[in-house]
C-alpha cells in the first residue's frame, strides 16, 4: 500500500510536500478509500493524498510543507463524524492521526491519562482500566472514533449528564498551529489560570484551528454498581418531572437519564430485539435510567424503593428496575438500537437538537403538527439524553411513500425542525457539531456578531486558511 | 456623590464620552475611591472616571464612546481580585458593573440561572436558595465579589473539588465586544455544537477582551448533609496516598480535601481561634476533609468507618469526624483564619500555585530548603486545595527580621518559588489569575508559541487595545 502510494504521489504532489514525511506515511490513489469513505454515505470525498504522521514533529513538517505550497489540510481522526467535517476535496491533503496511537503518561494520583490523539477512544478506555481507572466518554463508535476527533467535535455520548462531554474531560492539549508551530499544553494540573485556556479554542473547532496531536483527559474511580431502571410515561411533561425528582434524589450518581418515544421502541422491536418489551403495556414515552453506585454510594435496594415510591404517588405509570448485569444489558440494547431499527423502516431525516428542558413538551407536539402537515404519514422517531436536552429527532418516510418523493421534502422538514429549535431557544447541533452539514444554520444560531468573531478568531490562527477550510464558517 | 462626579467629569472627559450614560452614571474626583482601593494594597489605582451603567445597552454605549475617543476601559467587579486585574491609570474609564445586579431568570427543571453580572455572588447564591437549589462556588470574598469577576478570573474556590471552578459553572454568556456589540449566548442549554464556544474567550481573560455582562450558570440540587472530618499526618506522601482512596471512596461526594502545614495550625491557634487544637498530638500535616451526603449517599456513619479503618491501616495517624454541625464549622474555621493568622505575624510573600501531585512532595521539600538558604528562619505557611493540586504557598518574614530586610529579598524568595514549580511541571497561576502581578511570568509559563498565540486572540478581538490594557498580556 505503501509503495503504490508513493508512486502516485509524485505525480500530484510537489517534492516539497513529498519531503515532509518517510515515502511509506504517505498514501494516495486507491489506497486511499478507507480515508474517503463517510460515516453516512452523505459525501463524496477526494484527495490529493493521505500523510499518515507518527509524531507530533512529523505533523508539523506536514503543516509546514503545506503552508508553503498552499494545499490546505483536511485533519482526520477515525473518520466516524456525522456532518462531513472530515471530507476533502482533490487539491486537499487528508492528515490522519492513524498512526499516532500511543499512551504516553498514566498517574492514578493525578488521576488522568496523556495520549496522542489518534488512539481510539476504545483504546484509551482500555488503558485506564489496566490501572483500575475510569474514562467515561462513550460513544457507539469507540472502537474505531479517535481521542483527537472527539475533542475536535467535542463529542457527547450516553455518560455526559455525570460526567460532563470530551471539553469537560479535559485537562490540556498539544495542538500543531497552521505555521506549523507545536503549542504544548498536555498537563496533569486540575487548576491553570495562567492566561487563555487556549485549550477551549480548539476543542469543538473541528480541526479548522489547527490540529491536536495530544490531550491529557480526567480518569475516574470506577462506577462499581449501576442500576438500570426502564420507565414508562403516558406525557412528555411526566417524564421531565421525574428527571427532576430522580436528579434531585440521586445528585451526580445518576448517569445517564435516555429518552426513547413510542415509536422507536416499536420499531426496535419489530427489527432488532425480539424479545418481549420491558413493560407489557404501551407508553407515549419511557426513559431509560442509570444511576452508579461507589462503595459509599447508592444500592439496589434504594433504587427500587424511589422509582417504587413514585410509581404510587402516580408521577411514573410503570417501571422495571433490572435484577442482573444481563437485564441491564438488555435494556441498553433496546436503545442503542434504535438507529439500526430505524433503517429498516427505509430513509429518515436526522437532527441532533438540543432544547431547553422546559420548552421540550412544547417543541415536541408542534414540531409533530407541522411536520405532518408537510408530509402526511411521516414518522417521528424522537429518542435521546434527554438528561443533556439533547433529542436525536429524526424523521422516518412515511409507509408507501416512494423514497424520492419523501426525499424532496427533506429540505422543508428540515427547515420546519430547525426554525422550531431556534424559537424554542435551542441549538441544531447538540453533540455532532457543523462541519460542512449544518454551516448555513451557524450564523442565525449564534446571531451575526459572535459569527463574525469566530470568523476573527480564524483568520487570527490560520490566516492562508488551509485548516480544514470550509468546515464550519 | 453623582453630582460632585458631573462636575468633575467635565474637566476630564470629553462630551463625546460623558453623553454615553446618564450624568449620575459617572462618578469622579474623591467619589471615586472605593473602586481604586485595591485589596492587598500592592496597587495604586487612579481613573478619568468610573462609568455606572444598568445595562447591557448602557455598557455597549460606553465601550463604542470609549472607542471612537481611543480612551481605554478597565472593567471591575467587586474589586475584590489579588493580582492588580482591576487596576487603573488616570488615562482609564472603570466601567464598574455594581449597578447591573439584576438576576433575570431562573429555572428548576433546566436548573440553571441567569443574571447580570454585577451580581455578588452571595446575591447569587442565595436567589438560588430561594428556589431550592444549589450555587456551588465559594470564596471567602463571596458578599462583595461578582459574578462578573468570578467569571473574569475563572474563580475556584473551596468547592472546585467536586463542582469544578467558575468555567465550569457556566452554560453561556452575554459579552460587550471591543467595537461595543453585543454576543448573547446566554443559555440554559448543556449542549451546543455549534461553531467555536465563544464564552471560553472570555472566562479567564482578565477582562482584556470584552465585558462580560450577564451569565447563565448551572445549579445543582442542595448538599442536604455534610461529613466534615479533620485528619493527621506525618508526611505529605501519607496525606496523598489518603486523598487518593478517599477519593476512590466517596467518588464525587468527596467535595473538599484541603492542607494545613502545622505551621499555619500554629498560626492560627496562636492569633486567631483560642481554642484547643482538634487533635491533641502535633502533626506535620492536616487534611480537612468535607463529605456531602444526600437522600441516597453517603451517611456520617459510613464516614466515621473508613477514616477509623484508615487509621487502623495506618494511613492516617490521627482523625476527628466532626459529630454536630457547630464542629464541622469550628474545623472550617481553623482553615479559613490561616491569612488573618499570617497577617499578625508580620508580612508575608504569597504564591497562589498548582502542582502535579505527584511532584508535590519534592516540591515542598526542595522549595523550603532553597528558601532557607536564601532567607534563614523565614517561615513556609503552606495551605490550600490538595485536591485540585492547589496551594496557597506564602512565606512569612522570620521572627526579629526587619520588614525592609526581608521585603529585599522578595524577588530572590519569588523567583526561587516560581522557578521550581515549572521545573515540576506547575503552574505560577493556579486560581487568582494574571492581572498585573504575574505578566512577566506568563511566557515562561505557557511557551513562546502559546503566548504569542494569545497575542493574537487579543488581537483579533481587541485591534485597539482598549480592554483592560497592559493585563495578562
Amino acid at each position: 500500500m505503501a509503495r503504490s502510494g508513493v508512486c502516485t504521489l509524485t505525480r500530484g504532489v510537489s517534492a516539497a510536500l513529498r519531503d515532509a514525511l518517510a515515502p511509506t506515511a504517505w498514501v494516495t490513489g486507491d489506497d486511499m478509500q478507507p480515508f474517503l469513505a463517510e460515516w453516512r454515505g452523505d459525501y463524496e470525498s477526494h484527495a490529493l493524498a493521505v500523510a499518515l504522521p507518527t509524531t507530533t514533529a512529523e505533523v508539523a513538517a506536514v503543516v509546514r510543507a503545506c503552508a508553503r505550497e498552499k494545499v490546505s489540510i483536511v485533519p482526520q481522526g477515525g473518520n466516524t463524524g456525522l456532518c462531513g467535517g472530515a471530507v476533502a476535496t482533490p487539491e486537499q491533503v487528508i492528515l490522519s492521526t492513524q498512526r499516532m496511537n500511543q499512551v504516553t503518561a498514566l498517574s492514578v494520583q493525578d488521576n488522568c491519562i496523556t495520549l496522542q490523539s489518534g488512539c481510539t477512544l476504545l483504546q484509551a478506555k482500555q488503558a485506564a482500566l489496566v490501572a483500575d481507572r475510569y474514562l467515561p466518554l462513550s460513544l457507539s463508535a469507540e472502537g474505531s472514533c479517535q481521542i483527537g476527533g472527539n475533542l475536535a467535535t467535542n463529542a457527547g455520548g450516553v455518560n455526559f449528564l455525570k460526567y460532563g462531554g470530551a471539553r469537560d474531560q479535559t485537562l490540556g492539549l498539544e495542538v500543531v498551529l497552521a505555521n506549523g508551530e507545536i503549542m504544548d499544553g498536555c498537563s496533569p494540573l486540575r487548576k491553570n489560570n495562567s492566561g487563555y485556556d487556549w485549550k477551549h479554542w480548539f476543542i469543538g473547532a473541528e480541526g479548522t484551528l489547527g490540529i491536536i496531536t495530544a490531550a491529557t483527559l480526567k480518569l475516574w474511580s470506577l462506577p462499581d454498581r449501576r442500576s438500570v431502571v426502564w420507565l414508562g410515561f403516558d406525557s412528555f411533561r411526566a417524564l421531565l418531572d421525574c428527571f427532576k425528582s430522580t436528579r434531585q434524589a440521586f445528585g451526580n450518581t445518576l448517569a445517564a437519564f435516555e429518552l426513547i418515544g413510542q415509536r422507536a421502541l416499536d420499531f426496535v422491536l419489530r427489527h432488532v430485539v425480539t424479545d418481549s418489551p420491558p413493560i407489557a403495556t404501551a407508553h407515549r414515552w419511557y426513559a431509560l435510567v442509570e444511576i452508579h453506585g461507589s462503595e459509599t454510594e447508592v444500592d439496589a435496594h434504594q433504587v427500587f424503593a424511589f422509582f417504587s415510591r413514585k410509581q404510587f404517588e402516580a408521577e411514573i405509570q410503570n417501571a422495571v428496575v433490572a435484577s442482573s448485569e444481563r437485564d441491564a444489558e438488555r435494556l441498553w440494547r433496546l436503545r442503542h438500537a434504535i438507529s439500526e431499527a430505524q433503517r429498516a423502516e427505509g430513509i429518515s431525516i436526522k437532527h441532533d437538537i438540543a432544547l431547553p428542558l422546559e420548552s421540550m413538551p412544547d417543541f415536541v407536539a408542534r414540531t409533530e403538527n407541522a411536520l405532518q402537515a408537510i408530509a402526511p404519514g411521516c414518522r417521528v422517531v424522537c429518542f435521546g439524553h434527554i438528561g443533556d436536552g439533547n433529542l436525536h429527532y429524526n424523521v422516518s418516510q412515511p409507509i408507501d411513500m416512494p423514497v424520492a418523493q419523501f426525499d424532496n421534502m427533506r429540505e422543508a422538514i428540515q427547515q420546519t425542525v430547525y426554525e422550531t429549535v431556534l424559537q424554542h431557544g435551542g441549538s441544531v447541533s447538540a453533540e455532532h457539531g457543523i462541519g460542512l452539514k449544518k454551516r448555513a444554520l451557524l450564523e442565525a444560531q449564534v446571531g451575526r456578531t459572535a459569527y463574525q468573531a469566530m470568523q476573527s478568531l480564524k483568520q487570527a490562527l490560520d490566516p492562508q486558511n488551509i485548516m480544514n477550510p470550509g468546515k464550519v464558517l
